[in-house]
Order: structure tokens, then C-alpha cells, then sequence
């Protein structure tokens, strides 16, 4: 089958590089020391039953990180990044995921466990055990999944006379990549191989490499993880290949099809014979050890190299058959034993396959940035200290390899809590979506990102399908009640019909008659605002009662300058309360504090802005859960108002104001008072948010005494706002108090089956 | 209790003038000839058990129209207008209301059907004929229900030291408004009075009046609806009101205190004793004849001088007690029977309370508006034939009263027809709210309307509350389901998910990756538009296929100028149709039309244009169902391609087409198409509604053959686009085809125990 021609003559190239892609990454998870753990597979993760993204692979210690399928690499490559920030920030303190493939500090073989799955996995595994050894089993790399576009297929369907049926067609292709994989694997072992060496432990004491002695990768040579010789399977077509594999079960020779482990797999139906009716639907490659110098085990270059290697399998005009399949996995076990530091033996061809490579990525049009790595990989062969086993091997001629590992595996997990409030492959997203992903990947619902920009997801656990936005905006809320909240006007109305304190208010469309009531608030506390602006613009306090009606008619003109419609309210005095309310339950209460530092007497203003500002909460406030404290020209004035200078340095235990606003956009601290505020209060936001029939809302309420029960009467307690979709990253990270980790509570409500799920 | 004084001292003027106001307006249905009708009361106003607007008084004719209770008298005069409106369009062809007070065209009393209700309530008025005949009953009238603002008693209570505690004042206060009313009653008989005469059947052949005689108010007088002259209650304070009333009752000289017909009734409980506890509410005033000048019995400015006298009642600083309120009663019986063209006796009197009137509104700076209907109401003590009854009684020397009241009942009726699609009270709101708030009224929910400018709604029937906003924003929908229709991506990505046709698409944030991906659509059929604007802005479609890289980049960077994500989506070919879904099932569907119009071979364009635009559904198009077509720049545009000009006059049954887009806001036609459809489609809609999880939804299909079932691919049909809170008026009153009254269809989803209750 002619690809290249068809693809070149019929500008089919673009087609032919869209894909889906996913990867899956076995590490083991380590101690302090680099001794693989005993530990069980942590609870946090949920369910393997169902869990999509946090498997255990053959033993109980060896978690496997899996991606979703998606049609850009640079996604599934985030997925890598945020399942592994998942699993660091999951794991005990103590623990850690081992960089290599090979496996240290092993335990005693009988002292592995295989992992705590149902009885036929168990079983399974113990067959393993039984005709390889646990040690082997030990050994971790990654999968890399890969199918063509169907559009591609279909394209080509017509250009092309040797196959009839797509189905056929799609069933050649993917044998072709196969087989020219398993023909050139060993060039892929050369570049990014990574197992050089391995504790003798692993040998059961009969170790066949020198002492000192490096090859290129244990994993992938005959040292590695492979079916015995006598299991032979013909690759000259799918049907043979079918025919070979079950003649090979039916025999003995393997328990079952998936006992055959070769370095192609391939995939969409549980049994082979299934691929001959369905079609192959895509296919595994499992040839790649971890590599140490990514925390992910891969670099996102390398898959890219990875994916241009496998659309040259079938750019090639060749298409290799059972021989060259055995002539491929010949010079694999080969090189694979190689010195890293020498040339490969093969060099030549490498160097003609990558120069083919180049030349494909020069008709296809493919950009400078991926043409650049095959031709960094192309002098590779020339320079194999350059390689990833080339590089690994200097350094493990100074340190052994659990030392080398542990270290790298401590670093990187401590990498993962720098920003520990993020995701940071998904930081383009809001803050509480972000943490909202973190439990879904943690508890292993599947999330299919539906729009980022939009902050939109769309969750599945089983066939229980739910969508979020922003967060918290889900099934659960009815359409009227964020409307209900959107209008300051209904919500005191809707609130103050059932019952609750609302501070009065009167609204007017126009200034004149605004002012011709003017003798209704004399002498009143009041609050004059737009009626529907949110960011606290053309709001006017008198909170020493209004005694002017000229101050009056300046407040209104101010609040109409944002508004068409102006509410006069009553002032309510206390201090303001957020109320993070899930449905019957208050599960985070808030005090937000102007932003302000506090004096130490040495330090100036300035200099205590700046310790303040260094928290690792603080940021831009877009992507950071606080907002650093500017010093402009309202944090100036409102200095000044104190007798202050950003040069003053105040007495120790001196609170300077720098605003008198209390928003987090503004620098303000939040300060979490769940435990604090009396029950009396929690239960009435509870009350409001049914009100309005709300299952997520955000209450805002002016409390003079939290300590005291509620009263009847406003002076006690009164409403002032509601929000739907309250934000929740200020309750998850508060700059004092404890965190309320209200994205757990979000999952819950979506699915109340996640709770009996994991007791099972 | 010198009000007066403390209102001037402390400036609680405005206060003063704070209220609230309801009227309820009894009138008889009439058939054609003026005769009371004897059908019942239509079905179509549901049940009398609940209902809060429309009720029966006695008889099963008469009709009684209640307003809810509003702090703005505006307000309540809206609300009578709509009621009105709502009656008149619902009664049977051959039904109107009659304009008098005094009924004309009375069956024989055998005939007079009491109305039918409960058993309690016929029982009631079963007595009620024994005792007065029903001939007296079927009088109708006006009542006029008044309330303080509570704030301003509250106010009034500790700047005065008479009554001890707010309920003592509050009883006061509201005895001082009964009695001094009942002093003064008479004045407002001489201004509005509107009963003059009555066929003799009345009196059953026992006339008191000479043929020819008129008088001011028959319904006032003492042969109007009055107590036995034994039946004496004492107004010196509300304890012995209480106790006079209760005595009555126990002597058995009225069969329960409702029986007591006071033109002022003390309001608040259902047992007159309950008043000393609890304290008076509200008054409500009965004395008010129907005046046939206004369609609605009374006019705004009455209604307005009526408060303004309520006022002054309480202004004056004399209180009447049981003596001026018989003086009082004198006067009105009196007043009652005067000649309507002659001054009346007590001119002197009426000149000065009215002078008094003037100098409070003065004193309270009421505006110019309202202190001219009060010299215009003082001048007619000179000139009584501008008095309501003078001018009706110029028009009855001409014409017999039943004649009279049954042409202006007919015009009235006709008028309330002009805007058919409208509720003309509530013309600041969105149509589809009016034809809400048409079907509420008329159906017996109660409305609050929480806030007009955002077409927000509270209704409740019994204890249910419900929520609506735009007409069908409810509670019924998921908040998730709208935001996932404003998502063109997700929207799709769902419907994708969900397994219904939906054209691919492809997104882009940046030109030139977009112009990269050209060879992906080449040839094909596209439509390129930008990720969420809604008004057609920044779409090209490529019908033929896209054929140029030029043309495609031209296309992308225009959808640019509108988001900044860009859709290129495959293109359906079709006929666009919008499915309007509630629940489980299509309720409509219609076609949309681009603006047209079709020669007759004499007409030119301008001309078919001008008659086309008079059709009454089309206006504006904000408050109108279809919008009028324009002759601007893009219509002559559009007529130039056709080889036409304004003036060119096209053959006989020839489309000359105005727009290529069918929006009906450029003046397309509405087709009602709900009957033609194939039901599979309807079924389709159904589904791709509910898995957005949405209950109300708009769904935009393309469809090549509304006959055809669907298959199962695109060519068949695919779903372009789903709306929440989708229009409705296109399908209430479409250009062609049947009406589809979904405001009904939401009033159903929303209370589904309407069907019970009214068939009980």
C-alpha cells in the first residue's frame, strides 16, 4: 500500500497527522530511602474499579497514571502533568514515585504484593508470578496510545484498489505500523532508553551483567519482561496474526491473549479475533522506559518524536512481514544490550530511517520546531552520550541508581506543591475549576473538558452523566434561581416574603423623585446603590444616618451614573459574613478583612506589604486564591487618612489599613470562621438559599455578634445579598483558618453513588 | 387627635401619602340587546374558590373584578385595566359588560340565578333575597380598599400622647377615616354619582320616581341597597361599633356582620371583634357608583381625588362621632335624590371641605396635577352639569339608559380588541409576559410582579410559589441546560454525545491555524461563524462548497471581528424550522419566511409592502408579534437582484423577496407548521431538549422534507441550534397557521393541580 504516494498526490497530509493520542505511566511508589513501599494503594484514589485515571498495574505498590484519549498530544501530555499533581499531592508524606523503570530496593519476592483487585485480576496476576517471578513484574514504563483520524482512512479508501471494505483497509494500516515498528523499535530503545542497570536483587543473585557493566535498556532486552521463546506469533497479516496468538492459547503456551506481551499491541476488542469483523481501532505501543529527566516519565518533545516516528512506519513503502519482524526484534535485544556511551551497530540505518523521517516531515509541511527534534535525534546517533541512557549512565557512574532515583522522585513530587492551590497544566482555567478537577481526577470520575474558555465539563461516573461551570453552576440549581439572585430587587423581595431579614429598601427610576423622598430616610442609616452593578461601583454609605438632602441627591446621581434603576436601603451595622451554603448545609463561613499589615515595629509599611505580598498564596489574584497588595494611589490615600507614608514604620501590633474595602480583589485576607459562628446563623442561610431555591449559593450576611443566637429582628442579623456561583477558592485556601474543601462537596452532590461505590 | 399638626411639625407629609390601594368593580354581563344575560359564569375563568381576580358577586351575571392590593393607586388602576381586558376577551361573542351601576334589561326575579358557589355562600344569598329582594342585588358598584402605610402609625406614635399603644392608635386612626367619611360621603356622591334612573322592574311596578325624574344616585339613596332603619350601629369609638354591630347580630336583625351595609367597612378580620386586637388593616369604601364615561367604572383622576379626600378626612382636625355620622347619612340620602342639573343643597359645605382639600394639598406639596383635579372637582359645585351624573343625565333626555350602557359596553368590549395580542396595562413588558400574565388572570394565579423591567414574575396558587422570568424562565429548568444552549460548542458537544445529527465543527482562536487547516474543509459545504453571538453577525456560508484558500481566510477573519473563537461547522441543506418543546412533548413548530410580498399584478412593491404592513400583528416588533417590513438600503438591495424597484409592480401570485434572512425581527413571516410535521421530528426535538437536561427549548432543525421520517444521517435532518427561554409570540400568533398558546402550555408545567382543582 502506497500511503506516501496517495497522501503526497491528494494533499491528504494534514488528515493524516490528526489523531488521538493517550499515554499511561507505571512508576513505583517509593519510600524515603527508595525502598518500594508495603503500604496499600491509598485510599484517596477511590475505587480501581472504576477509577479511569489511577490504576495499580501487576503489584500493589506500582500505581499507573493514565490519560485520557484526546486529538492533541499537548493535551494528553497535560493530563500526565495533572494526574501526576494529583497523585504527589495525594500521597503520604513519606512516599514518592521511583524516576526509573527499573525497580530499587525491592523487597523480598514473597513480600510483593500484587495489587488488591477482584479475584480473576488476582488470579492473573498470580499466574504472572508464578512463570515469570515477581521481579520482572516490578519493572515500569510507559504505553503510548495511538490512532489515525477515521476521516483519514475513509479518505484514502478510494484512492486505493488492494483493499475493498474500509474495514479491511483500517486492518492493513494498523498492521502496518505494527509490523514496521516492530522492524525499526530499536531505533526509539537507542534515542530514549533508559534502563541501564538494575539491583542484583532483581536477578534472584544470577546477574548476567558485569559489575559496572551499563546497556542502553534492560527493560527492553531479553532481560526484560518477555514470553518465553517458544511463544511465536506470525505478523505477515492481521488473520494470521490472530490465527497464531489463539493456536499459542489454545496450546498452553499463554494463559490468555494478553499474556503475549509484545511491544505492539493491538487494540478495540477484548479478543483478537473480534479485529478482524470491528477493525482494529487503534494500537499500544509499550516500548518506552521511564525517562528520569521528566517528572512525567516522558518529555512532551519525545512524544512528539514519537508520533512522527509512527506516521513514518507507514510513509515508508515498505511494509515489513513475520522476517523482518524477527529481524527487528533481533537487533532490538541487541542494542538494547549496547553501551550507551558507544555508537549502536546499526547506526547507518538509524541514521537513514530519521533522514527519511526529515524528508517526510519536508513533504508534509511540518513545522520547523518538530523537524528541529528528528534532527537533534538524528545526531544523536553520532554523539550517544547525548542520548537519554547516554546521559543517565555519566551520572550513575558517580551515584547508584536508587540513590540517583529517590532523589529525583523527591524533587519533583516537591515540585508538584509549589503552587499547590493549582493544576498547572490546567491553569488556563479558573482557580476552582482547577481544584474541582483535582478531587475528579483524585476520586476518578471521568472529565471531558468541553470548553476551557467557558470553564465547562462534563463528568461521567459509570452511565451518571452531570455537567459544571465555573465550578459550582450544575443540575442541582433551577434556571430561576441564579435569575432570582441576579436582581437585587426580586431577591429582597423573594426573601423577604418568606420571612427573612432584609434590610428595606425603596427603588427609583429617576433622580427628581429620588429626591422628592428624600424626607422618608432623614436622620436613617442608608446605603444608596446601583441596582444591579456587582463590583461595588456608585455605592454611597451613610452610616451615621443621612441629615442632607444634598449629600442625598449627590449619592443617588453617583449610584445612576451605573444603573437606570437606584436602590435606597437601610445600613445595617456588624460586620459582613459570606455563607458558603451546599443544599441543606452551610459548609464554609468567611470573614474577609481589608487588605492590611500588621506592624512589628522595625519594619516600614512598605517592607511589610512586601512580607505580606511573598505567601505563595498571594498572586495576581486570577490564578492565585489572594490578591498581593498593590501600594497605588487609594492604598496611598488611604495611608495618608492614618498619618502614614509607605516609609512609616508602625509600632508592633499596629493593624494598618490599606483599604477600606474588604474585597480579595484588592488585597483583602480571608479568614475562615466556620467553627466560630453560631449555628443559629448557618441555619438561616440554609433558609435563605431554599428561599430562592437554590442548592449552591453564597449568602452574604451583616452580623454584629456571631457568638449570640439569631434575633427577630435586623439588628441581630440581616441579608444583604446571595450569590450563585459564589466563588470558593477563598474557603479552600483562606489566608487564615481552615480550609473547606468545598469542590469535594460539589462531587458529592453530583454523585451521592460515589459514597456507596467506595465502600464496596 | 390632631393629626394634622404632627404631620406639618414633623414632616411626615410624604409618609402620610403613603398607601396602599385595591379596587374591586362589580358589573353585570349583558348579551347584545342590554338584557342580563342568564348563562353562567364562563368556564374558561376557573374556579371561584380561589380565584383572586375575577369572581361573581350575588348573581352568576355579575361579575366582580378585584385588583390586588398595590402601594402605587397607578398600579391597581393597571391591574383593573387588565382584568378588564382579560374578561372582555374571554366573554362569548354575544357578551359584554354592562356600563351603569343600575342594571337594565333584569330578568324576572324568579329568573335572577344566584351565584353559583359553595353551599355556605348560595345559603347566604338565598337569605339575602328573602330580605331585600334580588332585585337590589344586582346593582353594582365600586369598592375602593385603602391602607396607611403602617411606618407612618408607627411614625405617629410617640408624637402624640392619646392612645397609649400602636393598635389603640392604629383603631383611631382608621375610625376617624370611617366616620369623618361617613360625615362627608355626601360630597363625593355629588361629584361622581352615576345612577340617576332605573327601569321599573326594579321596584317591582312600585316606582318612587316621576317618569322623567333623574336623580343623582338611586344606588345611594335610600331605595338603593340599605339595612333595615332598625338596624342602628354606634361609630363613636371601635368599641362600640364592635359592640353595637355583635348586638345586632344576636338579636337576629342581621343574619352575620357582612350584613351590614356601611358605605365604609373596617377591614382586617372576618370577625369584627378581632379588629380591637389586632387593630384595623384597611378601610374599604362601597359608596362609588359605576361611571360610564370610563370603560373601567371609574377613572384614574377619581380614583386619585378619592385618596386625596380619604386624606383630608384624616387632616381635619374634627373627628365625627355617632351624631355627625346620622347628620352625615341625612346629607347623603338627601344629595342622593337631588336633581343632577341643579346645585345641591349643601354647595356651601362642599365648597369648604373642598377649599380645605386645597390647603392640605398645600400644606403636603402635592403636585399641580392633583391639586387641578381638585378645582376642577370644586367648580362643579357651581356648575352641577359637569358633575358625572349632570353629564349623564344631558345623554339620557336623548337616549334610554339601557340603550345607553349597552352601546358603550359593546365599544368598550370592541376597544379591548384593537390590540388583541396585548395586555395594554402591561405594555412596558415583553410581549410573551403579557400573554403570560393574560393566561394568569385569567386562569386565577396570583401575580406579583417583582420587577417589570426584567419580566419577573412571582405566581402562587394556594401555597405554591413559583418564579417566572421572560415567560418561561422557571423553576422547571436546570440551571446547567441554558448554559450549556449559550455554549455553541458544548451545545454540541452534548447533542454529539447524546447521539443526534449534528453538522461537525472545528474551532479556532487564531486565523492562521484556521487557514492552515483549509484542506481539511475544501469543497465542502461550510458555514464559518463566530462561537456565540446570536444575531447572525459575522456568519458566511459557503452553500456550493469552499473552493478558494481566499475566500475561506476572508470568511474566518470576519467571524474573528465578532468573538474570539471561531466555529467552521459542516453546512445542512434544508429548510430551517424551530420546535418550540415544553417538557415531553413539540407544542409548535414553525417556519420562518424571509420578508416578502406577493404581487396581484396591479400593486407595486411599495404598495404590497404598505398593505402587508397593516396587518395589526405588525409593528415595531418589540411590542407587536411581527415587525413591519422596511424599504431601506438592504431591502432595495435585495429587490435590485430580483431586477425590482419600489415602484416596479410584480405579476399576479409572484414573491418578490425583501430579505435573504428569515428573522422575524426584519419583517419574515411566521408559519405555524405544528400539523405538517412528521412526528418523528417532533420526537427528535423532544430528545435533543432533554439531553441538555432542558425542559422549555427552542430547537432549531433543518429538515429537506417535513413529510419523510427522519433517518438516521445529516442529509435527513441535524439540529443546528437549541434556544432556552425560546419565543413564544411567533407561535401565539403566527402569520399563517394555527395559534399555539404555550403560556398556557407553561402555566400547566407549572401547576399541575390547576386540572384538578378546576375540575372539582
Amino acid at each position: 500500500m502506497k500511503l506516501q504516494q496517495i497522501i503526497r498526490q491528494h494533499q491528504l497530509g494534514l488528515l493524516f497527522q490528526q489523531g488521538m493520542f493517550g499515554l499511561e505511566k507505571e512508576s513505583q511508589r517509593i519510600d524515603l530511602n527508595g525502598k518500594i513501599v508495603k503500604t496499600p494503594h491509598p485510599k484517596c484514589f477511590g475505587s480501581r474499579r472504576y477509577h479511569p485515571y489511577i490504576q495499580t498495574d501487576f503489584a500493589e505498590s506500582q500505581l499507573e497514571l493514565i490519560t485520557p484519549p484526546n486529538a492533541k498530544l499537548e493535551d494528553s501530555y497535560r493530563w500526565l502533568s495533572a494526574i501526576h499533581e494529583v497523585v504527589w499531592r495525594s500521597l503520604p508524606d513519606d512516599e514518592s514515585l521511583f524516576s526509573l523503570s527499573m525497580p530499587a530496593g525491592l523487597p523480598d519476592e514473597s513480600e510483593i504484593q500484587e495489587a488488591r483487585l477482584g479475584p480473576t485480576e488476582i488470579a492473573y496476576r498470580e499466574h504472572l508470578s508464578r512463570t515469570y517471578g515477581k521481579m520482572k513484574q516490578m519493572v515500569s514504563g510507559i504505553h503510548y496510545n495511538f490512532q489515525l483520524s477515521p476521516d483519514f482512512i475513509k479518505a484514502v479508501l478510494p484512492l486505493q484498489s488492494e483493499h475493498a471494505s474500509l474495514r479491511e483497509l483500517q486492518n492493513a494500516i494498523y498492521m502496518k505500523l505494527a509490523t514496521n515498528f516492530l522492524r525499526y523499535q530499536w531505533i526509539l530503545v537507542y534515542l530514549l532508553a533508559a534502563s541501564p542497570t538494575v539491583e542484583p536483587a532483581y536477578f534472584g543473585g544470577n546477574a548476567p551483567l558485569a559489575t559496572g557493566q551499563f546497556v542502553r535498556s534492560l527493560r527492553s532486552s531479553r532481560y526484560g519482561y518477555v514470553n518465553d521463546p517458544k511463544v511465536k506469533v506470525n505478523h505477515d497479516s492481521l488473520a494470521d496474526y490472530v490465527q497464531s496468538l489463539e493456536q499459542l492459547v489454545a496450546d498452553g503456551l499463554l494463559i490468555a491473549e494478553k499474556e503475549y506481551y509484545s511491544n505492539v499491541r493491538l487494540r478495540g476488542a477484548k479478543k483478537v479475533r473480534t479485529l478482524l469483523e470491528q477493525g482494529v481501532q487503534y494500537a499500544e505501543f509499550r516500548l518506552f522506559d521511564l525517562n528520569p529527566f521528566s517528572p512525567y516519565g516522558i518529555t512532551l518533545d519525545d512524544a512528539k518524536f514519537v508520533h512522527l516516528f509512527l506516521l513514518l512506519m507507514l510513509w515508508l513503502d515498505e511494509t515489513a512481514g513475520q522476517a523482518e519482524v524477527d529481524l527487528g526484534r533481533e537487533r532490538l535485544y541487541q542494542v538494547a544490550l549496547e553501551n550507551p556511551l558507544e555508537p549502536t551497530a546499526y547506526q547507518a540505518e538509524g541514521e537513514q530511517i530519521l533522514r527519511e523521517l526529515l524528508a517526510m516531515c519536508e513533504a508534509l509541511q511540518i513545522g520547523e520546531a518538530e523537524r528541529a527534534l528528528v534532527e537533534q535525534k538524528l545526531a544523536q546517533f553520532s554523539r550517544p552520550n547525548l542520548t537519554i541512557a547516554g546521559r543517565l549512565v555519566e551520572i550513575l557512574k558517580e551515584t547508584d541508581y536508587q540513590t540517583f532515583g529517590t532523589q529525583l522522585a523527591q524533587r519533583y513530587k516537591a515540585q508538584a506543591f509549589e503552587r499547590f492551590y493549582a493544576l498547572s497544566a490546567f491553569d488556563n482555567m479558573e482557580l476552582s475549576t482547577q481544584a474541582l478537577l483535582f478531587d475528579l481526577i483524585q476520586q476518578g470520575i471521568s472529565v471531558e473538558l468541553l470548553d476551557e474558555n467557558d470553564q465547562f465539563l462534563a463528568l461521567k461516573l459509570g452511565d451518571h452523566l452531570e455537567y459544571v461551570k465555573n465550578g459550582n453552576m450544575t443540575s442541582h440549581d433551577q434556571y430561576i434561581s441564579p435569575l432570582i439572585m441576579e436582581n437585587k430587587v426580586v431577591t429582597k423581595k423573594v426573601l423577604a416574603k418568606a420571612g427573612f431579614n432584609v434590610p428595606k429598601s425603596v427603588e427609583f427610576t429617576d433622580l427628581d423623585t429620588a429626591v422628592a423622598h428624600y424626607p422618608l430616610f432623614e436622620g436613617k442609616a442608608i446605603v444608596i446603590k446601583p441596582k444591579s452593578t456587582n463590583f461595588g461601583l456608585g455605592i454611597t454609605i451613610f452610616q451615621q444616618g443621612v441629615t442632607n438632602r444634598d449629600d442625598f441627591r449627590q449619592a443617588v446621581e453617583i449610584a445612576f451614573r451605573e444603573d437606570k434603576e437606584v436602590m435606597v436601603e437601610d445600613y445595617l451595622v456588624g460586620t459582613e459574613y459570606r455563607f458558603f451554603v451546599l443544599g441543606d448545609q452551610t459548609l464554609a463561613v468567611l470573614l474577609r478583612v481589608p487588605a492590611n499589615v500588621v506592624g512589628d515595629g522595625v519594619k516600614t509599611v512598605r517592607e511589610l506589604v512586601e512580607q505580606k505580598n511573598s505567601d505563595p498564596l498571594r498572586g495576581d489574584g486570577s490564578r492565585s486564591p489572594l490578591k498581593k497588595i498593590a501600594l497605588g494611589e487609594i492604598e496611598l490615600l488611604q495611608l495618608k487618612e492614618q498619618g502614614f507614608t509607605p516609609d512609616s514604620v508602625p509600632a508592633a501590633g499596629q493593624t494598618v489599613q490599606l483599604r477600606a474595602n474588604s474585597n480579595i480583589s484588592t488585597g483583602g485576607d480571608s479568614i475562615d470562621m466556620t467553627d466560630q459562628m453560631h449555628d443559629n446563623y448557618k441555619q438561616l442561610a440554609v433558609g435563605i438559599a431554599h428561599a430562592m431555591g437554590a442548592k449552591v449559593c453564597g449568602v452574604d450576611m451583616i452580623i454584629p455578634d456571631l457568638t449570640q443566637p439569631a434575633r427577630a429582628d435586623l439588628s441581630s442579623w440581616g441579608v444583604i445579598e446571595a450569590n450563585f456561583n459564589p466563588m470558593m477558592m477563598m474557603h479552600i485556601f483562606p489566608y487564615q483558618g481552615k480550609s473547606r474543601r468545598l469542590t469535594k462537596n460539589v462531587i458529592e452532590m453530583l454523585f451521592p453513588e460515589l459514597a456507596d461505590l467506595n465502600k464496596g
